[in-house]
């Protein structure tokens, strides 16, 4: 049976719990629908985590993304729910998750999402993230 | 019935004021006039926010930009309204608008403006702002 | 009596019409209308030029690309009709004008156009014209 | 009535047609489906075009290329059906289409095509196309 | 049944053989066994051609580089063997192969071959492939 | 008797264990299976430690790294392990090893592990490690 | 009555004194003469300033920079002068003058200054300043 | 037996002598000795060639190489000489080989040197050679 | 009465004590002679300092740096001379000086100073110094 | 004895006089006397050449530079000379010699000098030569 979009995330154990380390997961193909017009949205996300007891399974995201083809979601709403529900589903010690939306009416949106688990901390590892790669939008150049 | 140029932003709720995250707008096209001798003035704005109970709606933001057009404005009065426009309707945690002028006179004015809620603070997040761009004029490279 | 927008572009004589050289000319700011919407758009122009009897006059371009910002225009037909003006104006031995449009639809459009006199050429010149900057549209990076 | 995707492509009439000159347009929103397993595909498209009689219109393009938005297709197949449309559509002097497909099976395919009128050349209008930018997959670096 | 490594490419007539067009693929996934002692080699190929009747099949390809990672073989024999391969698959009316290959005894070795179509030319296409990456070795920077 | 993989790292006793210094390794050459669908796995990893009592043995990580290649393996499992092996190892005053792997379903996914040994520290030495080169796909450009 | 140098540095109230803002502005067109030789010497500054109660008027400060043309002036004292004027004319809370002095005698020169209000202090600001762009001189590249 | 350094280059026969091909190999790792001071001198060549009925077998070429150890050559003959060496083993269609001499008496020497067989061209394939990256001294930046 | 070469370093009163500024100055012509062989050393200066009663005048500079033309000196000896000669002659609360040496026996040397007046400090200032470009040899790029 | 300055170039037989190579040398070590002012002058030479008969001897060409050290000359006149001299020293094929002399009243100047032999050519050879590295100049970047 082919592949399905589907809104289940799937988990798996964290196999070394005992550790923090840090995912860094690049999902260029995100479109949705404006939620206004119907017409086509497409994101660029980039995902970092370290992980707690969890991690997320790598085909279920891509189900996941695949999920919201159909379907009409504001800019911010739709970044916050992606970060929701991977934080919901796996408690991560933390999480961060960048949207770029392409340009409309001119302008271009990103949305940059923060979360951490209540008393962890790690600033040496947390200092060797990606640098946040913001959209640099250069019409005229 | 098409678009018309309006002072008048919009907003919408927050979807997720429990947390703390960044929206990046770059906002490339904006024109207004020289108060002194009514020729045209361009400048590129860049805008980050952090919301608290409300976002700037896109298209209001668009045509808000738009209603400049045949006003004239001095460059420090026009970057602070903006800023002074955007607080007054979202009361955000945090805001920063730089605006780059074009040049004048041969001399290049960017404005960079912040704001921030009293007792509000969080310096991760704050860390992780896109870099200003400021103007780097070269004549004769 | 301050400047005014106007359509009357002013050319002044080559003070030397014995040689071929290249005037390069960068005009960033440029708007005008959508004919199909009313809403504004942008350009950025650059223009190269090959001199023969006459060059356009620097301050009367600036009064003639303000005349077009509460006029509608396609985006081809306005490249071109810059183009042919200064062609009219001052008869040219070459010039090359490319119009980058800002975004529209997702879509970002540039116009480039090429313009000689019959029998004239100046092979070595040509090649050392500026390299056209055609728009990259560069959404998430 | 809100817009919709329709196979449908505009034209105009070239409001220059006496004149040789490029049209570049970024299209970097396109998606359809594997025809294989059904699921997403993405691509990033650049045409550019020397208008004849016709030029092809902005927002008939936009609601062709979401056209596909449902459709399973071949990365070879799509990016010829395509340049074929607009061909016909406009049955240009030249026309050039590349079409950059996201990795799939670990493998990223770039397709590139180009046509001409039987007779028609301008060899110097051409050397000033814009180069053309291949996918450059790095893994690893 | 899951996918199995497999000599056999597979090809698909090509949609559109009234045309030339290019299709440029990277495939930096590639391990074989060194003939002479048995160990890892990798490389990195990248592979152009104008398809004449038929184009390769994109999941053949991934199989049958696949097909290789328990067999020994040369360096020049390999590249030569592969680029023989999809010639008599789909005798192309161009075909480039690149094949970088990792340092070994402090030696970085390219291969990189052509073949074309007696008969068939295209200046003008061929002037616009991707220029060829040689692999470029910095010991000590 | 040429070179067999084995899982058997070998280690050497560190020559200056009175001195803190780093060890950086870019180790390219990585291949191990899918353990859900068999296929191949590539991966490129960089590891930099400061050693205690002992260093790796370089020619034991190379056939180390060779064992795993007809072993299936999750990516965090396997950047784990290996980081695991090193530290039983060699028990390292700092560990930091990063895996890139490539790209699987349209997502790439980066592992970056840290281990230090309980109340070790050299704040100087660890800032100025390498940089973290993170994947950086840039579908589409 | 056309445009005259002028010592007369010319102040607006600034418009919104209740918050820090910076003025960044380029000014790459000053020269001034050797007050040894009498030869002209050139000079690009770059000036910030974050405002109290007024602001410096841009054209002022154009017809300002421009009767020193005929001045002589060390580069020390001509930088230290230019910043004590704008800081006796508008009081700032914080002013900072890059003056970039053309190479002379073989050497390149540039004098940076800063100033602040007793008692003023925003670091989060200050640290969103541009970086100084300090003159490096490559004789023989 | 452990590997001796050899003045005996090894052949092996070109495994598809029925198609020109380009062979690239970086080879950073040489020295010898200065004659006139006995003192060592360094050198990285870059080889490229097209073989005919033979290819140099690389870990000869490795141990080739190592055999100038201890003796002393000047910079042009030696460059002439490895080429010599190589032509004469396997008397390429085309062989191109560059030497990069470090620095001695604060000058830098390169030798680039090309030989093709007589009567054979094949001028696509060369003007995809790699470009020559000739040394650049750059004291003082 | 032409220029001559002198150990006479002149200075002036520090215009504005009363304020801490940064001078920087690259000097990129300076030659004496190797005290060992007699031949010719070079070496590109940069200072930077932050005078406090006095600054040194520019053109005593320039001699003095000429007459070391035919002094020999080793390389330490010669910075740490000329910046205690400069920091005998203007006292100055900072002072950094950068002497890159020409390479010598394959060895490019850089000689970093710094000095502070006793009780002085201005981290703000020190912070925004122009970063130090050590020489960056790169044989066989 | 030690080195000395001297006038005498030595050369010696060319050992590959039946091939036409490239010899290319940076000499970054070179300074003379301003013949109007007797302050020093210093310039970065380029050397290529294709020698015939003869090359010139790398520690001679060393003394020979030296022996400018306390000369005066022209720009123009000296590149000239130097050119002359290797090129009756060892009548090349063909010569290059590029001089990037050090700014001067604000003004750097570069001389580049070509000679070649009555008859000779050598396009292709010609063609890879190093591209000529202007100096570029950027006071106030
Ligand atoms: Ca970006
Ligand atoms: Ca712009
Ligand atoms: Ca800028
Ligand atoms: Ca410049
Ligand atoms: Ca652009
Ligand atoms: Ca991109
Ligand atoms: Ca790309
Ligand atoms: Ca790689
Ligand atoms: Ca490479
Ligand atoms: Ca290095
Ligand atoms: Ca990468
Ligand atoms: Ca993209
Ligand atoms: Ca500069
Ligand atoms: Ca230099
Ligand atoms: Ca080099
Ligand atoms: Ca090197």
């Amino acid at each position: 049976m082919p592949s399905q979009p589907s809104k289940t995330l799937e988990r798996f154990s964290n196999p070394h719990p005992e550790r923090d380390y840090v995912v860094h997961m690049d999902l260029p193909e995100f479109t949705c629908l404006c939620p206004l017009t119907g017409q086509p949205d497409f994101a660029h996300f980039m995902l970092d985590f370290i992980p707690d007891q969890h991690n997320v399974e790598l085909k279920s995201l891509k189900l996941y993304l695949w999920s919201f083809r159909d379907e009409g979601a504001f800019h911010e709403a739709m970044t916050n729910r992606i970060a929701d529900n991977l934080i919901h589903l796996i408690n991560p010690r933390y999480l961060r998750l960048l949207g770029r939306w392409y340009v409309r009416g001119g302008i271009t949106t990103d949305i940059l999402i923060e979360h951490r688990q209540a008393g962890w901390e790690n600033p040496h590892l947390l200092s060797q993230l990606p640098p946040v790669h913001w959209a640099q939008h250069q019409p005229g150049y």
